[in-house]
């Protein structure tokens, strides 16, 4: 009688015959239905919450805002203060934003004739017919005239038609914005998960206005600040802020929700994290100007910096009536699919049972027929 | 015979003796199989279309323009007019846009020493010891010269190196285009799913050049027309647009497209929704300019205004023999499954049955032994 | 025996009364078995990779930067050069960036009256009437002063308060930039598939520094290179440069990863592919400037150009003992199933094996009872 428990269809019929196969069999049977059971509600029901309606593509809205000021000083002593409104770009505040940490500055061109940098490597000449009129330098600042000039007194280059003077790019050693490291980042991020009617934001709901100008975010301390120092965000991604800074990289911030609604709202929390995608990042562009003649002049910056991306991947689920029947169902399937594969292996794999079973039913139908 | 059609493997060896039992399993087998069936027809091939292969990852591409003109007054009563160039950015009409409502302008700032606004709570003091030569104010807008000054009759506030004079920081208390109303944005999008090589806008495809100028979105009377009056966005997210013009606010437009590529694709149509993600949004920005004695300046604004996310979310879905063949097959596998549960209720469940079953077979087996 | 053996619980028993149909069900029982496994090995193992744990959402950064020189010469016969800095926009080299190749450009626009562009509908008038005072001029450029003015000797538009002189939108009828065709495009692309710890480049580990500024990318001979010639882009785009250029476009570059992290990481690469998603593309965008009595003025640019739109799709699976388990315990229970699937087809389907199925196991359960 316990193996007719056990093992379904067929085992009962030779009952008689072979009952020590039919326990091993039967325990086949229940580590069979131990491993769907352990399936079901270990990876169906709680890993992967088969029984909610899950939403994977909320409204995401991202804010962004930088803070601090820094004092840079040039070359000739001068010294600039630089404001978020001089080291942020693109001003709206997206969410892919780049913070100046170095640069270099070409003040006042204009369109006309000068040696080509020497840096470029097509742009080198030692004689006039080096420099063909008309064609572009390769990777270069202008249209060679023709002529090939000196550029200082070890190097000589072709001349070249474009913005003059060239680029000087000679780096400073030390990160002009050194001190953009104690700025700040703040985050505002809304997640709408609109199938739930439910949304939320990554900013913690109080009253003291002043909160958010004080805080600083700590995952263990102070989670619910979404006010990032860039010193801290630069070693989260385990580099050090003043190699990033000499020369620019980029940094990825990824705000994670995985919402389950069965649960209190307040569990929905968002998780960041910080991954260094890039070493090196730079970029040019100019400021165009008009002076009293009309002539166009341009202000060129070469900025180094880090480029921070952020994105945001939500999940939220709730309970819903078709997956949890769904996941019933196949749960219910795999169970008679597991009885199905024990029967399977008595019959075909057992081949002494098989014998017997052959045997002895064929007495049975031959009383039979 | 009747009981036989109907559970399968078991019921008609003891149809005998439990008729009526049989009935009831048999029950309960048509209904396992008309919940697989519902399951099949209802869930599998209508809602999420099983037989069909799917792409959900279409190449998209925005582009955005901002149509309108507004004129603002300011204190001074001189009046300026406002187009697309000036209010919209940034200018190159991608899927992130903002839209001017509101601003303080601080003009002719210039690098220099000044009091710091009394709004930055670093930077009150009532001497000169509050202000520690070189900090930078928090959250304020330079470094401090260790001076304690009278910013006006009222306030002290440390002196500052940076941009002077500070930004005034009161907002007009009526939002300055509040005609921004009336203006439009036209958005047109194009999905390309290149698994099925379809591609499709959702532009009208129209021979009248006119059409794009004159009509305006409705989504009832005309779902057609990617022409978006601003107030009925803003209203459609649930706000008004005075509201939201005076300090700001974010509004996420989400584009579906769920096509069904085995039916016209005259029924593959966008659907638009509208959702305000976050009340208040501003950001400044600033243009540089040098005058004759090269020194720089810049015209600083504070922008408030309407920030619109435009997200496009696309599946398209083919009949594919290889996804319709794994969907029935599991079919026939469900339909199997519920066989098998029903016999094994048979066997486990019904223990009158089991004795009689026992009892019987044994008999059957010794007579056969 | 042979019949006992393929088609599982039931058919034995008939065995001597049905040898013809069990061997049909044999064939089709075993046709089902292929089926599962082909199934099984086929999808589950070798186009979806059942095996393995994917993660389908990496950290994504993309850099672009566009390199190249042209001259444009306008209708005065002055020519100007076009750098990087000028023609690209925006400046960042984001995954979203726009190459000017052809343009308008209105200088020295000023607060003040002018008539409105013929090519505007409602700025057409007859008479002063047709001009209602403060009215904005639909799809105009300004607000209606009331006075109908000469526009040309042909054409009499209404007098505007706007931005002055308004646009000249006469399109040059060359592309202004024909040589950005030459141009050319780099893309670093980073993935960094977190749940692996998996990071990798696009761009070939190289000690040779002058590589990529000699490059090309070629889909066959030089697929390592990210460096793309704008011209190339568009030819794979399915589009000829010189039409684009004149009216502009949009380009949607995909870079795709499907990375088997079970194989050497070598062959992680990535594949690019191009497609044209919008003929026409143009925006306005302008410079601020200030003369010395700080009146502001404009210089408008109207650009046309090609917008290109890099998106990146990623994907890695690698081997897990979870989704292995699950893969192979639904291969196991689909087995099962098939085995049902041929006992139901033999005992419903078949009814002339029914009719003596049903005879001869009546008279064996009247010989059992």
């Amino acid at each position: 009688m316990a193996a007719a428990l056990c093992c379904g269809l067929l085992d009962y019929k030779t009952e008689k015959f072979a009952l020590t196969r039919n326990r091993r069999v039967g325990l086949l049977h229940r580590l069979l239905q131990l491993a769907v059971l352990g399936y079901l509600l270990g990876w169906v029901l709680v890993v992967r919450r088969g029984y909610q309606d899950t939403d994977a593509a909320p409204h995401v809205s991202v804010i962004t805002k930088m803070k601090g000021v820094s004092v840079t000083r040039s070359k000739d002593a001068s010294s600039r203060l630089w404001d978020a409104v001089d080291y942020a770009s693109p001003p709206q505040g997206e969410n892919v934003l780049f913070l100046v940490t170095n640069f270099i500055a070409t003040a006042k061109q204009a369109q006309g004739t000068c040696p080509e940098s020497p840096s470029v490597l097509d742009g080198m000449c030692t004689e006039d017919v080096d420099c063909p009129v008309g064609n572009p330098v390769v990777h270069g600042n202008g249209i060679k005239t023709g002529k090939c000039v000196m550029f200082n007194a070890t190097h000589s280059t072709c001349e070249i038609y474009g913005w003059c003077p060239v680029e000087n790019n000679t780096l400073p050693r030390k990160p002009l914005l050194a001190e953009a490291e104690n700025f700040t980042l703040f985050i505002k991020n809304t997640v709408n998960f609109t199938k739930f009617n439910f949304s939320k934001g990554n900013t913690l709901q109080t009253n003291d206005p002043t909160y958010f100008k004080s805080c600083t975010y700590d995952p263990f301390f102070n989670p619910s600040c979404p006010v990032f120092r860039i010193g801290d965000v630069v070693e989260a991604a385990g580099e050090t802020f003043g190699d990033l800074a000499l020369l620019g990289g980029s940094i990825s911030i990824r705000i994670e929700w995985n919402c389950d609604l069965d649960q209190p709202t307040a569990r929905c929390q968002p998780q960041y994290s910080f991954i260094l995608v890039d070493r090196r990042y730079n970029f040019r562009t100019a400021s165009y100007y008009w002076d009293s003649q009309r002539r166009p002049y341009r202000s060129l910056m070469k900025l180094y910096g880090i480029r921070f991306d952020i994105s945001v991947h939500g999940q939220a689920g709730k309970f819903g009536i078709i997956p949890a029947a769904v996941s019933f169902g196949t749960g219910i399937a795999f169970f008679g699919a597991a009885t199905v594969v024990c029967d399977l292996v008595l019959l075909y794999l057992d081949t002494k049972a098989d014998f017997y079973w052959k045997e002895k039913f064929e007495e049975l139908l031959e009383l039979g027929g």
